[in-house]
């Protein structure tokens, strides 16, 4: 398949005035922009939509979001028993899911050579449910890289307390744990592409970086995500 | 990339007897067997591991398999009571997690064209989590088709009983219920793939079906499944 370079270059430029308006909004997990400033670094890649990990409280008959569930709690840091009270204070529509997912990244590449190679060196990282999703002459050669960092936990029915109050905090522990596993995974995703990559620097996003003097896309993302949830996080890496 | 066809041809071969060796031992699960049928009776492909979509119960310390995790329970059918009674008669190493999983399908096509093409057809059938995960010239463009059916449940700690052995039965009931529609989804794929394989037919595999005369391999997968699981579906597709 060959790509419509042009027209790719436009969509690259698109998603990446994308990612400062939703950084600007508050809407981008800021322990994503190291690894979405790095791979915009290189010509032949643009990211589009990412997350870094997360815990949600999904209300539905099962825990993934369909028409009739909908997310009703949503952390990128650790959650707290206060965070996660109102299950018990309240009554679902459905039922009440506690939802732990690792990182997800999504971009494109100009080439399946490129996507390979990186989707290579992202399973020693540990996103090992990777795959090439989509080919577009256009849009190019989209990639999407998962960890099979994933659970759920019910927690009630609108009939049933399935987990009590009691054992939450036991519950809540082991997803958190999860979630900062992820982090990790982030982490070393980030430095085994930092060994390769920009291939050939896109001098145009180079330029902004250092013009917008986006201090955060030069750090770890570790090292971003410590900085976000503070104490908490400490407190769950001694355990 | 270029297929080494000599080579690509060979591991057809190979996994194509592995098929009905494992068929004969009966570790393939039958519901496969119409699925498998039509896509290797087309020239340019080749099925490897795949699985109908499961129950398992896991005992660790996460519900992903690891070194220190191992799966203590297994069913392709619904799970009844009296097969998840164990975890409330016996302590876990670390802890019971129940977990459902949908159908997941490995297999090798000749070309990145027709991987593609697949993936979009799998796609409409809900496979929404299916991507081309590796590519080698004699290996093969590898496809993997997965659903976004999972779900987990931490049933017992060795401290503490998560779920209680009152609530155990709602909780199997949804898990079931995921379950069947995981087969329902295998279904809704075979009829989407029967509609247009075989593009080249594999005539090596078309006469061994035929000599083999493996009625199986000619019925829907969905009445191989319900033919498996007998009045136990017939309840939960009446609720």
């Amino acid at each position: 398949m060959r790509i419509n370079y042009e027209k790719w270059s436009l969509r690259k430029k698109y998603f990446w005035r994308r990612v400062w308006e939703d950084y600007e909004i508050g809407y981008l997990d800021r322990d994503l922009i190291p690894l979405i400033a790095l791979l915009n670094r290189d010509r032949d890649i643009y990211t589009t939509s990412s997350c870094s990990g997360r815990i949600v409280v999904v209300d539905g008959v099962v825990p993934w979001i369909r028409e009739e569930a909908s997310v009703v709690f949503k952390s990128h840091t650790p959650a707290t028993l206060s965070d996660v009270d109102f299950m018990y204070r309240t009554a679902p529509h459905k039922s009440y899911w506690l939802v732990v997912t690792g990182p997800i990244l999504h971009f494109s590449t100009t080439s399946i050579k490129k996507a390979v190679g990186l989707l290579k060196k992202a399973r020693t990282a540990g996103f090992k449910h990777s795959g090439i999703i989509h080919t577009s002459s256009t849009r190019g050669v989209f990639v999407e890289l998962v960890t099979g960092i994933y659970m759920t936990q019910m927690i009630k029915t609108r009939e049933l307390s399935i987990v009590s109050q009691r054992d939450i905090e036991e519950v809540l522990n082991i997803f958190n744990k999860a979630l900062i596993e992820g982090k990790q995974r982030l982490q070393r995703l980030y430095e085994v592409f930092e060994n390769s990559l920009p291939e050939n620097p896109d001098l145009e996003v180079e330029r902004e970086l250092s013009s917008r003097r986006v201090e955060i896309a030069t750090r770890k993302p570790i090292e971003v995500f410590y900085e976000i949830c503070g104490d908490l996080c400490r407190e769950f890496l001694r355990t």
